[in-house]
Protein backbone atom coordinates (compact mmCIF):
# COMPACT_ATOMS: atom_id res chain seq x y z
CA UNK A 1 0.00 0.00 0.00
CA UNK A 2 1.08 3.42 -0.89
CA UNK A 3 2.46 5.34 2.23
CA UNK A 4 2.83 8.73 0.35
CA UNK A 5 0.07 11.14 -0.82
CA UNK A 6 -1.52 10.56 -4.74
CA UNK A 7 0.44 12.47 -7.37
CA UNK A 8 -1.44 13.57 -10.90
CA UNK A 9 1.05 12.86 -13.83
CA UNK A 10 0.16 13.19 -17.05
CA UNK A 11 1.96 12.00 -20.39
CA UNK A 12 2.07 11.22 -23.90
CA UNK A 13 0.35 13.05 -26.81
CA UNK A 14 -3.11 14.57 -27.35
CA UNK A 15 -4.92 14.50 -30.93
CA UNK A 16 -7.08 16.86 -32.41
CA UNK A 17 -9.11 15.63 -35.07
CA UNK A 18 -9.84 17.45 -38.95
CA UNK A 19 -11.88 14.59 -39.16
CA UNK A 20 -12.82 11.08 -38.57
CA UNK A 21 -9.54 10.03 -40.04
CA UNK A 22 -6.67 12.91 -39.69
CA UNK A 23 -5.74 14.72 -36.54
CA UNK A 24 -2.77 16.99 -35.70
CA UNK A 25 -0.68 15.57 -33.41
CA UNK A 26 3.35 15.24 -31.96
CA UNK A 27 5.83 12.56 -31.20
CA UNK A 28 5.48 12.74 -27.85
CA UNK A 29 6.10 8.94 -26.58
CA UNK A 30 5.00 9.50 -23.48
CA UNK A 31 8.52 7.35 -22.01
CA UNK A 32 9.28 10.38 -19.87
CA UNK A 33 5.50 10.96 -18.04
CA UNK A 34 5.10 7.17 -17.50
CA UNK A 35 9.25 6.93 -16.30
CA UNK A 36 7.60 9.26 -13.84
CA UNK A 37 4.48 7.53 -12.86
CA UNK A 38 7.00 3.85 -12.27
CA UNK A 39 8.87 6.41 -10.32
CA UNK A 40 6.45 7.76 -8.11
CA UNK A 41 5.20 4.59 -7.62
CA UNK A 42 8.37 2.66 -6.76
CA UNK A 43 8.80 5.32 -4.19
CA UNK A 44 5.38 4.62 -2.33
CA UNK A 45 3.03 7.84 -3.77
CA UNK A 46 -0.07 6.41 -5.07
CA UNK A 47 -0.43 7.60 -8.92
CA UNK A 48 -3.20 9.08 -11.42
CA UNK A 49 -1.43 9.03 -14.93
CA UNK A 50 -3.88 10.73 -17.14
CA UNK A 51 -1.82 9.70 -20.65
CA UNK A 52 -2.54 10.50 -24.24
CA UNK A 53 -2.54 7.38 -26.98
CA UNK A 54 1.03 5.83 -26.27
CA UNK A 55 2.23 2.67 -26.79
CA UNK A 56 3.49 2.11 -23.18
CA UNK A 57 2.08 -0.47 -20.24
CA UNK A 58 0.96 0.92 -17.22
CA UNK A 59 3.09 0.74 -14.46
CA UNK A 60 2.67 -1.58 -11.68
CA UNK A 61 0.53 0.00 -9.25
CA UNK A 62 -0.74 3.25 -11.27
CA UNK A 63 -3.86 4.26 -11.61
CA UNK A 64 -4.31 5.17 -15.74
CA UNK A 65 -7.19 7.25 -17.47
CA UNK A 66 -6.84 7.05 -20.87
CA UNK A 67 -7.56 10.03 -22.87
CA UNK A 68 -6.98 11.35 -26.57
CA UNK A 69 -8.44 14.96 -27.36
CA UNK A 70 -6.74 18.11 -24.96
CA UNK A 71 -10.30 18.40 -23.53
CA UNK A 72 -10.40 14.87 -22.63
CA UNK A 73 -7.03 15.31 -20.62
CA UNK A 74 -8.61 18.71 -19.11
CA UNK A 75 -11.55 16.93 -17.64
CA UNK A 76 -9.79 13.72 -16.23
CA UNK A 77 -6.76 16.21 -14.58
CA UNK A 78 -9.48 18.62 -13.04
CA UNK A 79 -11.26 15.59 -11.60
CA UNK A 80 -8.39 13.74 -10.47
CA UNK A 81 -6.85 17.15 -9.06
CA UNK A 82 -8.59 17.23 -5.35
CA UNK A 83 -7.12 13.88 -4.45
CA UNK A 84 -3.66 14.70 -5.36
CA UNK A 85 -1.74 16.62 -3.31
CA UNK A 86 1.13 17.26 -6.26
CA UNK A 87 0.75 17.62 -10.25
CA UNK A 88 3.38 16.71 -13.03
CA UNK A 89 2.52 17.90 -15.85
CA UNK A 90 4.80 15.57 -18.59
CA UNK A 91 2.18 15.55 -21.36
CA UNK A 92 2.74 17.57 -24.41
CA UNK A 93 -0.71 18.09 -25.21
CA UNK A 94 -2.23 19.46 -28.48
CA UNK A 95 -1.66 23.68 -27.80
CA UNK A 96 -4.33 23.98 -31.45
CA UNK A 97 -7.17 22.50 -32.65
CA UNK A 98 -9.08 22.74 -36.10
CA UNK A 99 -12.11 25.13 -35.57
CA UNK A 100 -14.09 22.49 -37.06
CA UNK A 101 -14.44 18.70 -36.76
CA UNK A 102 -15.47 17.24 -39.90
CA UNK A 103 -18.35 13.96 -39.13
CA UNK A 104 -16.83 11.50 -41.77
CA UNK A 105 -13.73 11.85 -44.23
CA UNK A 106 -12.83 14.77 -46.05
CA UNK A 107 -12.74 14.40 -49.50
CA UNK A 108 -9.80 16.04 -51.11
CA UNK A 109 -10.70 18.36 -53.35
CA UNK A 110 -7.42 19.18 -55.64
CA UNK A 111 -6.49 22.34 -54.80
CA UNK A 112 -5.20 23.53 -51.32
CA UNK A 113 -7.20 23.43 -48.40
CA UNK A 114 -7.00 26.18 -45.13
CA UNK A 115 -7.38 25.50 -41.91
CA UNK A 116 -9.08 27.62 -39.23
CA UNK A 117 -6.91 26.58 -35.94
CA UNK A 118 -7.76 27.78 -32.44
CA UNK A 119 -6.43 27.19 -28.94
CA UNK A 120 -7.01 24.45 -27.15
CA UNK A 121 -7.83 24.23 -23.45
CA UNK A 122 -4.61 25.02 -21.32
CA UNK A 123 -4.80 22.17 -19.24
CA UNK A 124 -1.91 22.88 -16.83
CA UNK A 125 -2.50 26.77 -16.74
CA UNK A 126 -6.14 25.76 -15.22
CA UNK A 127 -4.23 23.22 -12.86
CA UNK A 128 -2.08 25.92 -11.77
CA UNK A 129 -5.16 28.47 -11.05
CA UNK A 130 -6.72 26.07 -9.52
CA UNK A 131 -3.79 24.63 -7.51
CA UNK A 132 -4.56 25.71 -4.01
CA UNK A 133 -1.68 24.39 -1.91
CA UNK A 134 -0.78 21.71 -4.35
CA UNK A 135 2.71 22.02 -6.02
CA UNK A 136 2.72 21.53 -9.66
CA UNK A 137 6.03 20.57 -12.10
CA UNK A 138 5.20 21.61 -15.73
CA UNK A 139 7.49 20.60 -18.20
CA UNK A 140 9.02 23.17 -21.53
CA UNK A 141 10.13 21.60 -24.64
CA UNK A 142 11.60 24.61 -26.13
CA UNK A 143 14.49 24.71 -29.26
CA UNK A 144 15.89 28.37 -28.89
CA UNK A 145 15.75 30.47 -25.83
CA UNK A 146 15.11 27.56 -23.32
CA UNK A 147 15.41 28.72 -20.18
CA UNK A 148 14.10 32.30 -20.89
CA UNK A 149 10.81 30.19 -22.43
CA UNK A 150 10.42 28.11 -19.93
CA UNK A 151 10.34 30.73 -17.23
CA UNK A 152 7.84 32.29 -18.84
CA UNK A 153 5.69 29.52 -19.18
CA UNK A 154 6.33 28.60 -15.22
CA UNK A 155 5.14 31.66 -14.54
CA UNK A 156 2.24 31.87 -17.18
CA UNK A 157 1.02 28.39 -15.40
CA UNK A 158 1.20 29.45 -11.99
CA UNK A 159 3.67 26.18 -11.97
CA UNK A 160 6.22 25.50 -8.69
CA UNK A 161 9.04 24.18 -11.02
CA UNK A 162 9.34 23.54 -14.67
CA UNK A 163 11.02 20.95 -16.36
CA UNK A 164 13.48 22.07 -19.17
CA UNK A 165 13.84 19.87 -22.13
CA UNK A 166 14.20 20.02 -25.71
CA UNK A 167 13.22 18.22 -28.98
CA UNK A 168 15.59 15.75 -29.08
CA UNK A 169 14.19 14.34 -26.02
CA UNK A 170 11.21 13.16 -28.09
CA UNK A 171 10.63 9.70 -28.52
CA UNK A 172 14.48 9.30 -27.00
CA UNK A 173 14.96 6.64 -23.94
CA UNK A 174 17.19 9.16 -22.57
CA UNK A 175 17.11 12.76 -21.46
CA UNK A 176 18.83 16.06 -20.44
CA UNK A 177 16.92 18.67 -17.89
CA UNK A 178 17.11 21.06 -15.89
CA UNK A 179 14.72 21.94 -12.94
CA UNK A 180 14.01 25.41 -12.92
CA UNK A 181 11.76 27.24 -9.77
CA UNK A 182 10.05 30.66 -10.35
CA UNK A 183 13.12 33.11 -9.84
CA UNK A 184 14.69 31.35 -12.95
CA UNK A 185 17.46 29.53 -10.95
CA UNK A 186 18.52 26.39 -11.38
CA UNK A 187 17.96 23.70 -8.55
CA UNK A 188 19.00 20.39 -9.90
CA UNK A 189 20.26 18.89 -13.50
CA UNK A 190 20.15 15.73 -14.69
CA UNK A 191 21.04 13.97 -18.03
CA UNK A 192 20.69 10.15 -18.45
CA UNK A 193 18.04 7.83 -18.99
CA UNK A 194 14.50 8.96 -18.49
CA UNK A 195 13.94 5.93 -15.91
CA UNK A 196 17.28 7.32 -14.04
CA UNK A 197 15.87 11.05 -14.37
CA UNK A 198 12.15 10.04 -13.51
CA UNK A 199 13.83 8.93 -9.99
CA UNK A 200 16.09 11.86 -9.52
CA UNK A 201 12.81 14.04 -9.76
CA UNK A 202 10.64 12.08 -7.36
CA UNK A 203 13.11 11.64 -4.63
CA UNK A 204 13.82 15.91 -4.97
CA UNK A 205 10.42 16.34 -5.12
CA UNK A 206 10.25 13.64 -2.06
CA UNK A 207 13.27 14.99 0.01
CA UNK A 208 11.60 19.05 -0.80
CA UNK A 209 7.51 18.03 0.34
CA UNK A 210 7.52 15.19 2.33
CA UNK B 1 15.57 -17.94 -50.33
CA UNK B 2 12.28 -16.45 -51.48
CA UNK B 3 11.01 -18.53 -54.76
CA UNK B 4 8.91 -16.41 -55.49
CA UNK B 5 9.24 -12.34 -57.11
CA UNK B 6 9.62 -9.75 -55.15
CA UNK B 7 6.50 -7.72 -53.52
CA UNK B 8 6.53 -3.66 -52.69
CA UNK B 9 4.13 -3.22 -49.76
CA UNK B 10 3.54 -0.03 -47.79
CA UNK B 11 2.07 0.27 -44.34
CA UNK B 12 1.35 2.89 -41.71
CA UNK B 13 0.28 6.59 -41.63
CA UNK B 14 2.81 9.47 -42.74
CA UNK B 15 3.71 12.59 -40.96
CA UNK B 16 3.61 15.92 -42.10
CA UNK B 17 4.96 18.87 -40.45
CA UNK B 18 4.10 22.15 -39.50
CA UNK B 19 7.17 22.86 -37.34
CA UNK B 20 9.31 20.80 -35.55
CA UNK B 21 7.20 19.15 -33.10
CA UNK B 22 3.61 19.60 -34.78
CA UNK B 23 2.24 17.49 -37.63
CA UNK B 24 -0.43 16.37 -39.12
CA UNK B 25 -0.96 12.13 -39.29
CA UNK B 26 -3.41 9.44 -39.12
CA UNK B 27 -4.07 6.78 -36.24
CA UNK B 28 -3.32 4.24 -39.53
CA UNK B 29 -1.27 1.35 -36.80
CA UNK B 30 0.29 -0.51 -39.67
CA UNK B 31 -0.86 -3.77 -38.83
CA UNK B 32 -2.99 -4.61 -42.33
CA UNK B 33 0.19 -3.35 -44.16
CA UNK B 34 2.70 -5.84 -41.50
CA UNK B 35 0.34 -8.35 -41.49
CA UNK B 36 0.38 -8.65 -45.55
CA UNK B 37 4.19 -8.36 -45.82
CA UNK B 38 5.08 -11.19 -43.19
CA UNK B 39 2.36 -13.53 -45.16
CA UNK B 40 3.68 -12.56 -48.24
CA UNK B 41 7.30 -13.62 -46.97
CA UNK B 42 6.15 -16.66 -45.56
CA UNK B 43 4.58 -18.19 -48.82
CA UNK B 44 7.76 -17.63 -50.25
CA UNK B 45 8.34 -13.68 -51.58
CA UNK B 46 10.93 -11.47 -51.07
CA UNK B 47 9.71 -8.63 -49.62
CA UNK B 48 10.41 -4.43 -49.73
CA UNK B 49 7.86 -3.02 -46.80
CA UNK B 50 8.64 0.91 -47.10
CA UNK B 51 6.77 1.92 -43.54
CA UNK B 52 5.68 4.95 -41.83
CA UNK B 53 6.00 5.49 -38.34
CA UNK B 54 4.57 2.70 -36.39
CA UNK B 55 5.35 0.50 -33.14
CA UNK B 56 5.84 -2.85 -35.14
CA UNK B 57 8.68 -5.03 -35.39
CA UNK B 58 9.70 -6.25 -39.00
CA UNK B 59 8.50 -9.32 -39.83
CA UNK B 60 11.21 -11.99 -40.38
CA UNK B 61 12.97 -12.35 -43.96
CA UNK B 62 11.31 -8.68 -45.02
CA UNK B 63 13.68 -6.03 -46.13
CA UNK B 64 12.11 -2.82 -44.30
CA UNK B 65 12.97 0.78 -45.76
CA UNK B 66 11.06 3.49 -42.42
CA UNK B 67 10.02 6.75 -44.11
CA UNK B 68 8.60 9.52 -42.08
CA UNK B 69 7.10 11.81 -44.30
CA UNK B 70 4.38 11.52 -47.44
CA UNK B 71 7.52 12.63 -49.63
CA UNK B 72 9.88 9.83 -48.37
CA UNK B 73 7.60 7.23 -48.98
CA UNK B 74 7.58 8.54 -52.65
CA UNK B 75 10.81 8.22 -52.99
CA UNK B 76 11.07 5.20 -51.09
CA UNK B 77 8.81 3.58 -53.03
CA UNK B 78 9.71 4.48 -56.38
CA UNK B 79 13.18 3.45 -55.72
CA UNK B 80 12.14 0.09 -55.02
CA UNK B 81 9.51 -0.63 -57.68
CA UNK B 82 11.86 -1.25 -60.59
CA UNK B 83 12.99 -4.46 -58.73
CA UNK B 84 9.33 -5.72 -58.11
CA UNK B 85 6.68 -7.76 -59.51
CA UNK B 86 3.66 -6.51 -57.38
CA UNK B 87 2.62 -3.51 -55.45
CA UNK B 88 0.36 -3.63 -52.37
CA UNK B 89 -0.03 -0.43 -50.71
CA UNK B 90 -1.53 -0.48 -47.25
CA UNK B 91 -0.24 2.88 -45.98
CA UNK B 92 -2.81 6.04 -45.15
CA UNK B 93 -0.54 8.43 -46.50
CA UNK B 94 -1.12 12.20 -45.18
CA UNK B 95 -2.96 13.54 -48.70
CA UNK B 96 -2.58 17.09 -47.38
CA UNK B 97 0.59 18.73 -45.85
CA UNK B 98 1.38 22.67 -44.25
CA UNK B 99 2.62 24.72 -47.24
CA UNK B 100 5.18 26.10 -44.61
CA UNK B 101 6.91 24.19 -42.30
CA UNK B 102 8.28 26.34 -39.85
CA UNK B 103 11.75 25.80 -38.40
CA UNK B 104 11.67 25.36 -34.38
CA UNK B 105 8.16 25.48 -32.50
CA UNK B 106 5.96 28.05 -33.35
CA UNK B 107 5.00 30.05 -30.66
CA UNK B 108 1.04 30.53 -29.33
CA UNK B 109 0.04 34.07 -30.38
CA UNK B 110 -2.98 33.79 -28.03
CA UNK B 111 -5.33 33.46 -31.45
CA UNK B 112 -6.52 31.21 -34.06
CA UNK B 113 -4.22 30.36 -36.67
CA UNK B 114 -5.02 29.62 -39.93
CA UNK B 115 -3.01 26.81 -41.59
CA UNK B 116 -2.31 26.50 -46.01
CA UNK B 117 -2.47 23.24 -46.94
CA UNK B 118 -1.60 22.02 -49.70
CA UNK B 119 -1.88 18.10 -51.17
CA UNK B 120 1.48 15.74 -50.71
CA UNK B 121 2.64 13.73 -53.94
CA UNK B 122 -0.03 11.15 -54.84
CA UNK B 123 2.35 7.60 -54.19
CA UNK B 124 -0.23 5.17 -55.37
CA UNK B 125 -1.06 7.67 -58.59
CA UNK B 126 2.40 7.77 -59.63
CA UNK B 127 3.15 3.92 -59.03
CA UNK B 128 -0.04 3.22 -60.85
CA UNK B 129 1.39 5.75 -63.82
CA UNK B 130 4.88 3.89 -63.57
CA UNK B 131 3.53 0.60 -63.08
CA UNK B 132 3.69 -1.18 -66.70
CA UNK B 133 3.88 -4.86 -66.13
CA UNK B 134 3.05 -4.65 -62.62
CA UNK B 135 0.32 -5.69 -60.80
CA UNK B 136 -0.99 -3.18 -58.01
CA UNK B 137 -3.22 -3.51 -55.76
CA UNK B 138 -4.56 0.04 -53.25
CA UNK B 139 -6.26 0.50 -50.52
CA UNK B 140 -9.32 2.58 -49.69
CA UNK B 141 -10.57 3.45 -46.26
CA UNK B 142 -14.21 5.33 -46.57
CA UNK B 143 -16.60 6.08 -43.89
CA UNK B 144 -19.41 6.87 -46.77
CA UNK B 145 -20.06 5.54 -50.09
CA UNK B 146 -17.32 3.09 -49.75
CA UNK B 147 -17.94 0.97 -52.66
CA UNK B 148 -18.41 4.20 -55.17
CA UNK B 149 -15.53 6.17 -53.41
CA UNK B 150 -13.26 3.20 -54.07
CA UNK B 151 -14.09 2.38 -57.55
CA UNK B 152 -12.99 5.80 -58.12
CA UNK B 153 -9.87 5.91 -56.75
CA UNK B 154 -9.09 2.60 -58.11
CA UNK B 155 -9.58 3.89 -61.37
CA UNK B 156 -8.12 7.13 -60.72
CA UNK B 157 -4.55 5.57 -59.66
CA UNK B 158 -4.36 3.21 -62.66
CA UNK B 159 -4.80 0.42 -59.60
CA UNK B 160 -5.46 -3.49 -60.43
CA UNK B 161 -7.87 -4.31 -57.64
CA UNK B 162 -8.51 -2.25 -54.29
CA UNK B 163 -9.08 -3.36 -50.70
CA UNK B 164 -12.24 -1.74 -49.34
CA UNK B 165 -12.25 -1.16 -45.60
CA UNK B 166 -14.03 1.17 -43.52
CA UNK B 167 -12.81 3.40 -40.43
CA UNK B 168 -13.73 0.88 -37.96
CA UNK B 169 -10.41 -1.24 -39.20
CA UNK B 170 -8.42 1.79 -37.45
CA UNK B 171 -5.81 0.51 -34.85
CA UNK B 172 -7.69 -2.92 -34.63
CA UNK B 173 -6.68 -6.21 -34.89
CA UNK B 174 -9.45 -6.86 -36.97
CA UNK B 175 -11.03 -6.14 -40.38
CA UNK B 176 -13.33 -7.15 -42.74
CA UNK B 177 -12.64 -5.68 -46.44
CA UNK B 178 -13.62 -6.50 -49.75
CA UNK B 179 -11.68 -7.23 -52.86
CA UNK B 180 -13.08 -4.85 -55.69
CA UNK B 181 -11.72 -5.22 -59.69
CA UNK B 182 -12.04 -2.50 -62.42
CA UNK B 183 -15.53 -3.33 -63.01
CA UNK B 184 -16.41 -2.59 -59.89
CA UNK B 185 -16.94 -6.41 -58.88
CA UNK B 186 -16.34 -7.94 -55.32
CA UNK B 187 -13.62 -10.52 -56.48
CA UNK B 188 -13.26 -11.80 -52.73
CA UNK B 189 -14.59 -10.66 -49.13
CA UNK B 190 -12.51 -11.83 -45.93
CA UNK B 191 -13.92 -11.20 -42.25
CA UNK B 192 -11.37 -11.99 -39.38
CA UNK B 193 -8.12 -11.18 -37.59
CA UNK B 194 -5.78 -8.70 -39.89
CA UNK B 195 -2.82 -12.09 -40.28
CA UNK B 196 -5.90 -14.48 -41.93
CA UNK B 197 -7.15 -11.85 -44.34
CA UNK B 198 -3.46 -11.03 -44.86
CA UNK B 199 -2.72 -14.83 -45.71
CA UNK B 200 -6.03 -15.22 -47.91
CA UNK B 201 -4.90 -12.07 -50.02
CA UNK B 202 -1.71 -13.10 -50.46
CA UNK B 203 -3.14 -16.81 -51.78
CA UNK B 204 -5.57 -14.94 -53.47
CA UNK B 205 -2.96 -13.25 -55.62
CA UNK B 206 -0.37 -15.98 -55.38
CA UNK B 207 -3.25 -17.89 -57.65
CA UNK B 208 -3.74 -14.85 -59.71
CA UNK B 209 -0.33 -13.73 -60.43
CA UNK B 210 2.05 -16.99 -60.23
Amino acid sequence: MPDLPRLLITAGPTREYLDDVRYLSNASSGKMGYAIAEAAAKAGYAVTLVSGPVDLTCPTGVDRVDVETTAEMRKACMGALTSCEGVIAAAAVCDYRPATRIIGKLAKTGGPMTVEMIETDDVLAEIGRCKEARWVVGFALEAENARERALQKLRAKNCDWIVVNDPTAIGSDSNSVELMDPAGAIAAEWTGPKSAIAASLIDWLHSRYD
